[in-house]
Formats: structure tokens, sequence, C-alpha cells
């Protein structure tokens, strides 16, 4: 079998882990957990030769430097510069579109986090095996929580290495999630997918006619630039924006699952950073100079000046410049909505 | 009946509102409530000319410039510079030796908040009228909690304007504080006297009369330079340190006390202060840039960085150049063992 070819998606920035996460300089190119960052490690869990081929970058103009700094210690690392974001469909057809139509892409969003990259990449290798033979495999995230914020997947009828897809369920409410959890048999949809590049454009000309055409008519009409590859803007411009969960994997009737327990977060708040650091006996977590007395589940990370706690449990405290955020781990899911994360 | 000569005590520095209390600028020197720094709104309360006589103030070497930069808008105001810091004993009897033995000396701490200004005030004017008679006179505050870090002023047998005072009492446990607040006959001593300055140095010399002739020597060899007043060192070197309460008013079978009930806290910590300040309708309090979001009891200072906070109840969190604090109220009796603020 041919090598698999990372399809990495650099889009969407994301104020939930404000003031870290700016506008300038979003989530993935942050070294949130350890020395990488989101994007570093996206790539170099793709990056072993026995496996991966080069990887294809889909990003926009606005991170482009970040994404060309940070991919340069990546060989054949090639870049797909949006004209303006268009969510995933288009993105991964851009990809597919430059690729030979039995490549087998594998999907990754930039800023998740795999804790376990062996569980991480025989499931890409199952998922590819599986995508080579005509599915469209969504790898299923094995579910600690009755998670109300993510899209589910219920396991059908078994394949070799696999299952096919039942149905997809976007967030579900609560009672719904704890279902689920208690049935045994759904995963989180954490947006990895592996397709041959031909049977997923072959499909979303199927089901999604206009968006496939423009996005054919974007890459004819487009420029390769060294490394860049610029689709055509004005071709670009009449797509329209849909998540590839709904312009394929909902629609077709190959949609397969190979489900993963591989420590996966996708980093959604500062609770769930501090649930994936390395943390303390007492649950705390600090990055940067911190002194905590009578702490538990506290989550420190500063730029600079150090930061002295006592008697608190499950609060987030983040020094980014001139910007302090004190929060608890509940509060952390409206950090987005505060003055400085919308005015940023 | 003369005016009074308020005499405003500069000494010690105290680690509890650290970080924004430094040892290179300590508490009475910030202005931690409204626009005047502790020590400026001492000397304003004793500013009233129709009462009061230019101050005295006691103070160190290492705070010299602060109080000359804070009293230099106070008429007559002058500084005595003690050698080495030996307590209130020491420090009173140094203004009572530089002043006629008829003057009636009221002693102010100038690190305490009081909120009601008149009733301070007629309070002074009521010890000062029973110092005038002979009287050692403590102003008793009126407890408002079982505090178990006080001293506590059994009032006895009334006089005119207040009471003889029947005894004193230690910093009692939480069930004694309890009972004297039931009561009702305790207040808090404060720190706030009222003296004959030749009484004062009689009961003195009776009770600690070492203390006393090495008082008087190290002024009788001190000298002066402009408004400032330098103690003979070796004079001074030899005095032990000792509190005014033990050394004299716990002596003394003339000790009164005139209870006052003015708003009075030596904000004594972040909670302290939070409890001093204005408070908006969920009980916060915010100085400098901050946005709280579902927060009740929380007091921000900072200054420079915004502070965004969310989620929490009675905290603090002070931003002072490289140190970030962020305790609970609770806690904040903690500061001062933070590495931070031992090591400042």
């Amino acid at each position: 079998m041919s090598k698999i070819v990372p399809v990495v998606l650099c889009g969407g920035s994301g104020t939930r882990l404000w003031p870290r996460s700016r506008k300038s300089k979003p989530k993935p190119f942050l070294p949130l957990i350890g020395e990488r960052t989101m994007f570093e490690a996206t790539l170099a869990r793709c990056s072993d030769p026995a496996q991966f081929d080069a990887p294809v970058i889909v990003t926009g103009t606005l991170h482009l430097d970040h994404v060309e700094e940070q991919s340069r210690n990546f060989p054949g690392a090639t870049v797909i510069v949006e004209p303006e974001a268009k969510n995933t469909a288009a993105a991964i057809a851009l990809a597919a579109e430059r690729l030979p139509p039995d490549a087998v892409m594998l999907v990754c969003p930039s800023d998740h986090h795999i804790a376990d990259e062996p569980a991480f990449r025989a499931a890409a290798a199952a998922a590819a095996k599986l995508a080579a033979e005509g599915f469209l495999v969504a790898i299923g995230i094995q579910p600690t929580a009755p998670e109300t914020g993510y899209g589910y997947i219920k396991r059908g009828a078994p394949l070799e290495g696999g299952y096919r897809v039942e149905r997809f369920v976007e967030k579900p409410d609560l009672v719904t999630a704890r279902g689920f959890l208690a049935d045994g048999g759904y995963s989180w949809n954490g947006g990895i997918f592996a397709f041959a590049a031909g049977r997923l454009l072959a499909e979303l000309a199927r089901h999604r006619p206009a968006l496939a055409a423009a996005v054919k008519s974007s890459v004819v009409l487009g420029r390769a630039d060294g490394r860049r590859f610029h689709p055509d803007a004005a071709a670009f411009a009449s797509i329209e924006a849909e998540s590839v969960d709904y312009a394929v994997m909902e629609e077709t009737d190959h949609a397969a699952t190979v489900p993963a327990s591989m420590g996966w977060s996708d980093i959604g708040s500062w609770a769930a950073l501090r649930d994936a650091t390395d943390r303390d006996r007492d649950g705390n977590s600090v990055r940067g100079r911190a002194e905590l007395v009578g702490c538990c589940g506290v989550f420190v990370d500063t730029d600079g000046p150090r930061v002295s706690v006592i008697g608190l449990s499950d609060v987030a405290i983040v020094v980014d410049g001139d910007e302090v955020l004190v929060t608890t781990m509940e509060g952390a899911q409206k950090v987005g909505k505060l003055t400085g994360a919308a005015k940023q």
C-alpha cells in the first residue's frame, strides 16, 4: 500500500484560549503542551517516512508566515493558500484536486492534542486501508465524558479494521450524550478523516456539484509559487462554505469509522489544556514562574511575571503581556465572550 | 484648651499587602483607598488648624524619602528620624521629649483607614481633654467581629467623655473574643493614644526608667537638621524595644479609653482592604483595568495589565509589576509567607 498524504488544516482562529491565543497568533501556532506548537506536533505525528508522504497544508493568508516558519523542518511540505475561509469541504477538496486520484489523504486539524502517537498511527493505518478500498473514513474518538459540544458517530456493521457508520449525530443534549456513553457504540467525531482523493472528489461532485466544480475551477485557474499553491480567488469566492461532515460524510453510503483511544483532546478550553498537561499530585499544572499554596486543580501559564496563588481550586490563571485572565474551569467556556478576547 | 499635636508613627513594613506593599514602598505610602496614600490620609485627618497643631512624624531612615515627599504639603511638619526601630514606647517618648510637657499628643499609626473623620475628630477631642487632665488615653475601636489578632480594652468606671480602663487583653482566643463582643463592654485597641507629653514621660520614667533615660539621652545628644531631628544613635541603641501598651498603658493607674465608632480598619489583609473600599452591587471592588463576569466579592488591583475574571467569589487579584497574586480572602492571611513576599 502506498503512503498516506497528511492534509493538515490550519483554518479557524478561536478565542477560547485567549489571552495566550490571539488573532495574530492563534492556538495551532502556540507551544501549549511541551516545547512544540500544536501545528508542529501535528506535522511531527505524521512524519514517519515509512508511513507518511510529505504533508499538504491548507491555510489562509493570515497565518501563512506562521505556517511556513513552523513547517520548514518538514521536507517536501507544500502549502495551499486559501483566498478566504470556506470551511472544511472546500479545504479538503483543494488538497484532493492537487493529488493523484488514488492517493490516500489523512485529514488532520492542526490544533488537536494526541497523547498516544502509536495508537494514532495504528488508527491512521487502519483508516487508510479502508479509504483505499473506497470508504470515507472518520476516525472515531473514544468518548470519555458526555460532551455536548461534539459530533458523535454511531458504529454500524463491522469492516476489517473498522465499522460502517450507522449515523452521525451533531451536538446532542446532555441526556442524549449520556445515553451514547452508556450505549458504548458511539465515538466522538474528532475531524480526522481518511479519503482516497478521487473518491472524495467523486462523492463531493455527486452531493455538492457546485462546490466540487468551483473548487476544481479554482485549482485549474490557480497558480503555483514554489511550494505554495494559490487557488484562483474569483472561482473560490463563489463556494458555499460547508463542513465535510455535512457535504460528504452524512451523504455518502460509504462512510466508515475506525475507533481510536489515543489520548485525544481538542484543547477547547483552559480546562481541557490543564487536563492534557502533566499535573502534580494536587492536580496543579504550571508553566512559567509560579508558587501555589493550598491549591488543587489550578492551572497557571505565565509569560513572565511570577504568579502566587493561595487556596484556590479548579481555577485557570493566564498571564500574557498586558492581559491577565483568572477563571474558574467552568467559566473557561465563556472566555471567548470577554471584551479582551472579542477585541483582541 | 490648646491644640492637639499629631504624632504619626511610620514604623513597620508588613508583608500582608504584598505585592503592592514592598519593602521599598510599604503600606503607609501607597494610595490603597482613594487617591491619597494611607500616610497622607493620616496627616490630612489631623490637619484642621482649629483642632490640631503641626504634626510630628517618627520614622526610620529607610522611608525618610517617602515621608518627606508625602508630608511636604503639611506646613510645619517635623520628622524625628529613628536610628533604628525600637517599637512604639521609644518612638512616642522621642516625640514627647521634643514637646512642652503640657502639650497633648495624639499618637496615630500611619497605615490605618478611618472612614468617618468627624467621628475620629470627636473622639480625638474627648481623648485630648482626658489626656490634659492627666489620663493616658487609648481610643477604643467599636469591634465588629471576634478578631483574635487585636488587643481588647475593657471599659471601667465612666469619666467625662470616656471611661477608665478596667483591663487590657492581648489577642484573645476565638471563644474569648466572641464573649467580648457579646459582653459589649470591650473595644479594640487600635493603637491611637492621647497623652500629655510630660505625663507620658513621667509614667515611662516610673515603669521603664532605663528606657525613659535612654530616650532622654538620645534627644539631649541628638541634632536638629532643618525639619529633621536625629536622636543620638549610640544612646538610642541601648533601648529595649517595647510597645507603649506594655511599657505604659498596662502599668499606669491612669489608663482611660474613649470609645469610637468611626469606620476604622487597619487594612491588615487584602480582604480588609476590599471591605474598606467602595464595592459594586455584587460586592466587587476594582482598581485599574478589569472585566468581571459572574463574580462576587472579588477584589482586583492592577497597575497596568487588564485583568479579566470569570466566575469567582471572594478572591483577591493583585498585579504589581512582575508579580501577580491570586488568593482566596481566607488565604490572604498567608500572603506574607509567600516566597515573593519574604524575598522581596
